[in-house]
């Protein structure tokens, strides 16, 4: 879809940020439907109105969008019937899903469930693409919790802008600017009570280390946003590197391949490796990145536990990582 | 020099961690004579009296100090005394050092000067590595200075535990733990008046930022580290492959040869090639860094404005930055 100057002049400035942000990290919002995930919060609610918008400008195709109730406070019904009527006024048409989480990390669990229901929505109702309601501002509150639970780059790239068939329009505007937008159009939001307690991590990160970090350096949001971009490429292009000496499906890996490769490049093909074999998505941790490294460096045949009920072995020149 | 165990026995259990810290960061103290940055304040009153005790262990080399007077405040005068007290009762020979700190930012300008001190007692007394007493605390307000001030890997990973001739043997070890080792062995120490100011942004996150971090979550010191050394590595890699690109002193580099690269890698021949041009130490920042690199995707020549009145042009498939 060609999109012409016209088109743009009959946005707000917000809305032309949005697809500036789109065309830039390629988000692919005008090759097909967008399913909206709207929950009807101040974020996903600018989401529905900016992707209406730009639809009537024939800027992005035609926009549906999910809301997935996940019955776990009173009053959640509401916030549905909130996004019915925002999603009559933008003409979009509004798919509700109701998800029963399951046990464990209970923001974890809702986060799954959220996920398989949005992807089937979307396989059912034939969108490209989801779009999530991320900000600039989640980014950079990311980024911290990241740093203060010890990620390296992996963990501080944060928020990837586009993940498979999920994209974050909004990735680049900040929550002040959301409100703002909101303002000016007249649209309500439901709030979430639980964003207030400090109870979560990152409630704290927002009502407390963010404005501390601005009095000591106006505009710390962008520069934890833009840390994040950063590192996220450099994360891209090791990773790149490390699949190239550990092909996919590979279970071991040559002392010898890994002899000439930076320490950078080493780490990764074993978090890749001990991955591989939990299944995990998380990273193995330095402490033992390293202890397998070192084990890598001594010559002759040795082991080293590691978390997951696995071990590292290296026999004959080769390092495997197997069940203990 | 062999490093038995009978010899790391003698030791208290804050020498044998700097220990461990010299060995597996390669801080060559044992290789010849080490001098030892000292303001007389904790961190390197601690770090002298380490070493004379790795030095009385036979486990590093003949050791002495160097104390800079800046004579930037009154008193600093007294802060020499102090050091040449502690240096009297440690058996290290002292070198006394008052420089003149020019104009501009002043912190900066005496960071200058004392390291030329340093390196110019090092040349006169012989020695092969120069000690300085950063610590993990310092370490980690430095990552986090950088994370406000809109830094990627190369800033992340703030201070090198070794570069040259500088090694940082406290680099592992928390300013907590360096008290405690000073109050062990009934050693004072001189306060800089200046950390007390909030005039500092250092002196902010110290006072402010890193409680409330540790408030959140236990253990973020480490944690900050942990990413400095990290990124550290990233960038090592990825600087590596960068040069591969743009061998040291070239000054043009073609589309051809970036093609191919990583976004991640062509980002840090363009920040090369602007450092290379202006002599600056700097990172050339994100926003032109982007435009240099768009200036490339496009086909035919162009060029595009830079700071320190330099300008990135590309002609024939070319790309160079010269003065403007």
């Amino acid at each position: 879809m060609k999109i012409t100057r016209a088109r743009l002049a009959s946005l707000r400035p917000f809305e032309r940020a949005v697809v500036a942000t789109c065309r830039a990290r390629n988000l692919s919002i005008s090759q097909g439907p967008v399913l909206v995930a709207l929950s009807g919060g101040p974020d996903s609610t600018a989401l529905a109105a900016v992707m209406a918008a730009l639809r009537d400008a024939a800027v992005a195709g035609p926009v549906l969008a999910c809301h997935v109730d996940h019955q776990l406070r009173a009053g959640s019904a509401a916030d549905g019937a909130a996004c019915e009527d925002l999603c009559r006024s933008l003409a979009v048409p509004l798919h509700r899903v109701r998800v029963d989480v399951g046990g464990g990390n209970l923001q974890a669990a809702a986060r799954r469930a959220r996920y398989r229901a949005l992807r089937r929505v979307a396989d059912e109702a034939g969108a490209r693409v989801i779009a999530t309601g991320h900000t600039r501002t989640d980014q950079a509150e990311t980024v911290l919790l990241r740093l203060v639970r010890g990620a390296g780059a992996r963990g501080l790239a944060a928020i990837p802008p586009r993940r498979g068939r999920l994209v974050r329009p909004l990735i680049d505007r900040s929550r002040a600017e959301i409100l703002a937008y909101l303002r000016d159009r007249g649209l309500g939001w439901c709030e979430d009570p639980s964003n207030a307690t400090p109870r979560f991590d990152r409630n704290r990160v927002r009502s407390e280390v963010m404005p501390l970090l601005e009095s000591l350096r106006p505009g710390v949001e962008a520069s934890l946003a833009r840390a994040a971009d950063l590192l996220r490429e450099d994360e891209r292009a090791l990773e790149a590197l490390a699949r190239t000496l550990l092909p996919r499906g590979a279970e071991k890996v040559s002392r010898a391949v890994l002899d000439g490769a930076p320490l950078a490049v080493r780490a990764r093909v074993v978090r890749r490796l001990w991955r591989d074999a939990t299944g995990s998505r998380r990273s193995l941790d330095a402490g033992h990145v390293s202890a397998v490294l070192r084990l890598l460096d001594r010559p002759g045949p040795g082991s080293v536990s590691l978390p997951g009920g696995r071990v590292a072995a290296v026999r004959r020149g080769e390092l495997r990582i197997k069940t203990a």
